[in-house]
């Protein structure tokens, strides 16, 4: 059995999904079953469940976004750095074997280029340069770069790192939901994380047991947010070719950018944002099953089906 | 009104006895009050009580000593970072002025040697090295420095740096009484506190609205642990030559001493102990009420009053 903490959140939910169409018997576990405030109740829970794996996929991410984390700073901190301490405390002692979403986000930009001018990205041994330790970071990544830190000790703990989720159904915290709702885009470089790629590839490293530790979790590769928006005109095109004028206007929308990054921070946000590129070497080493972002992406939008209009 | 959050803890309750005996009306805010796991029950206490000042000696410094925090990092964390977060959140929200009691435990060392050889003291505006962000702490040391980090920006607010707080009566969080009850000692350079002279000293900063911001607030000058034996050594002697043998006996204890720092680590502790050097040329500039080191030492020997004996 898998206690899913988080299972309400956009990328717990799915986890909770994807188990259970495997015949997997996957349990949400929230606060009114459990009081996360105390190690000492989620080591009850673990003594009374007996689960052969913990998943934490509870985080505080900031809604609308990561803006909001500026301003509930003592909340994002809880969410995303004592919450899993409490999580590691309490596995620890009673040995359960478990993973904890972390994010790409505490990096900003590449390793450098390779010798043909491509990005390198950054691996799981490299340090943050966008955290509280480099003294440039949002606050959000500040937390989940601090909980990475202390937790790279913990026993028996996969470190899974995503990176942008994306998929073919809309949803507001679907990256291409985003491209296709927000006013104006920054045109940053980025690795992504397609939502099912992630939760298939984070169960096949505890499933298959590979080795404790850190990984990237993100689709092999790196885009611009430019070569996203290309992705998205030409399946408007092809929609709009079989007839389907709906998808084809919408997807044709003006794409309008920010001159700059600059031009964002003064008009758009409060936070800095991460723009990273990751390696994926581990990732492949290990077989998880990613696909290349591009193909991810073309492949999401083939398939893309819009959420139900709000009423 | 002053409201003090942890009013009974070694240093709030001083704070507390230190303000009524001035006539002021100090109150203790305890968990039993307010849910100091929510901002907005912070602000309604707030709201409620209208301080004019709010104090936070709340903290997690683990029990009997700093090696309980390596093993309760979410509590810790909680304590010490999340705390004064919302605490931030809440009188930023309201317009109280507060102060957070932080610690000079964030350093390690000292900032180099005068022309003399003397060792220069870390200022308020010195980077902390013995932090999350300088890879090499105790899980404690990082919880304090990171709420410097993030408290640097909060508006109204006094950060006043406390180290190795010590006084003439006996009490088991009084480094004088640790040295005269520990088996075996380290030998290294420290700035100290006067418990008293640290309250008094607090409170001037808040009394006579000096700047906002960061205050070392500790005795003027450095010692190390053998000077400090020296100094106990030579009240025993003079207690001996009254007829107070009880006194006496127990300050010609064998203090007996680590060889080094790393037998210490190796026999006697888990996490790594800040020793350090502070400079006070601010609080000097202020003039807050801080008798040198080795004055403020040498008085609360001599006026040294015992612990009753546990029954």
């Amino acid at each position: 059995m898998i206690l899913i903490l988080g299972a309400k959140g956009y990328v717990g939910r799915r986890f909770l999904t994807y188990l259970n169409e495997r015949g997997l018997k996957a349990v949400s576990v929230s606060r009114s079953d459990v009081d996360y405030g105390h190690t000492e109740s989620l080591r009850k829970l673990l003594r009374d469940r007996r689960p052969d794996f913990v998943i934490n996929a509870a985080g505080f991410t900031g809604k609308p976004n990561v803006d909001a984390c500026e301003s509930a700073k003592a909340d994002t901190l809880t969410g995303n750095a004592v919450l899993p301490l409490r999580i590691a405390e309490a596995c620890a002692a009673e040995k359960v074997t478990w993973g904890h979403i972390s994010s790409g986000c505490i990096y900003q930009g590449n390793r450098g280029l390779d010798e043909d001018g491509a990005p390198l990205g950054f691996r799981e041994t490299d340090t943050p340069n966008f955290s509280f330790a480099s003294g440039h970071c949002s606050f959000y990544s500040g937390t989940k770069a601090l909980a990475e830190q202390v937790l790279k000790d913990a026993p028996n703990l996969y470190i899974w790192r995503l990176r942008v989720p994306f998929e073919g159904r809309d949803n507001p915290r679907n990256y291409l939901s985003k491209l296709l709702n927000y006013q104006r885009l920054l045109d940053v470089r980025n690795s992504l994380s397609h939502l099912d790629d992630f939760v298939a590839s984070c169960w096949a490293t505890m499933e298959r047991r590979t080795p404790f530790g850190i990984y990237n979790v993100t689709n092999p590769g790196s885009v611009t947010t430019r070569e996203v928006v290309e992705m998205i005109r030409a399946e408007g095109e092809r929609r709009r070719k079989k007839g389907d004028t709906f998808s084809a206007d919408r997807m044709a929308k003006n794409f309008d950018f920010f001159e700059s990054e600059a031009e964002f921070m003064q008009k758009a946000a409060i936070a800095h944002r991460s723009s990273c590129v990751l390696d994926t070497t581990k990732a492949e080493e290990f077989k998880l099953p990613l696909r290349p972002v591009h193909q991810a992406l073309e492949e999401s939008l083939h398939n893309w089906e819009w959420a139900p209009s709000e009423p």
